[in-house]
């Protein structure tokens, strides 16, 4: 399987596409789902090329994980959440879509349901929402 | 949130509940998910408390992430998997239910489902399925 370099999340960060950006490090780059299953749903991706947890590198995957636990965080503050699910898929059969990893942190509340996939969010909403992370994430 | 020290998986790491064990290394421990969503259903786990990711230390997720990345690999080949999803859950609401952190890593074949959670397995098809997958961590 190889790395390919016009993938969507590449060209978000070479700044070809436009995205809700959260939060970038210097390994480490966040930004807002546009098709969310749960308000506030972000993804984290690695600023370097790789497909997804099968090639990483160990030093990818450290940075990776420790944005996603940032934004967990964050997350929960920012939708007073009760907690948060984190996928992270591989490979089409695994779930993958977009070929460069990336890890899902979905807000939950008590009894909510994951909407459906596919469903494109309005993006004022995402903008609204994308504001709120960002404020959580500048307090701390 | 506290760490009860008591939790299924805190039982499994001191020996007081039996498992099939897949791996361990110096921070990590690995054993199959006795209600598996896919052959191959395994579960990734520090050694050391920690109840999710929220409390997590840096060290503790670096070491949990690189063994889920060594399974994800030993999976693909001990299934001849097409993907492998990664789940891990944090807080009720977010799908956790034995507060100790862990990570899922679930092989997948094209146009397979999740079986639906909760599905005890058979114990002897999990002593063969977990033997599989040590055969291929052997080899590496």
């Amino acid at each position: 399987m190889t790395y390919d370099i016009d993938n969507i999340f590449a060209k978000i960060l070479r700044g070809d596409l436009p995205c809700h950006k959260l939060y970038e490090d210097e390994a480490t780059f966040v930004f807002m789902d546009i098709m969310p299953r749960a308000d506030g749903h972000c993804l984290i991706i690695p600023k370097t090329a790789c497909r997804n947890l099968l090639d990483a590198s160990a030093e990818q995957l450290s940075a990776v994980i420790a944005t996603t636990q940032k934004m967990a965080q964050a997350v929960m503050a920012a939708f007073e959440a009760d907690g948060v699910t984190v996928q992270q898929f591989n490979e089409a059969a695994g779930g993958q879509e977009v070929f460069h990893l990336h890890f899902h942190v979905l807000p939950r509340h008590e009894g909510d349901r994951l909407r459906p996939p596919g469903q494109m969010a309005d993006q004022a909403v995402l903008a609204e929402q994308a504001e709120k992370i960002r404020a959580v994430l500048a307090q701390v």
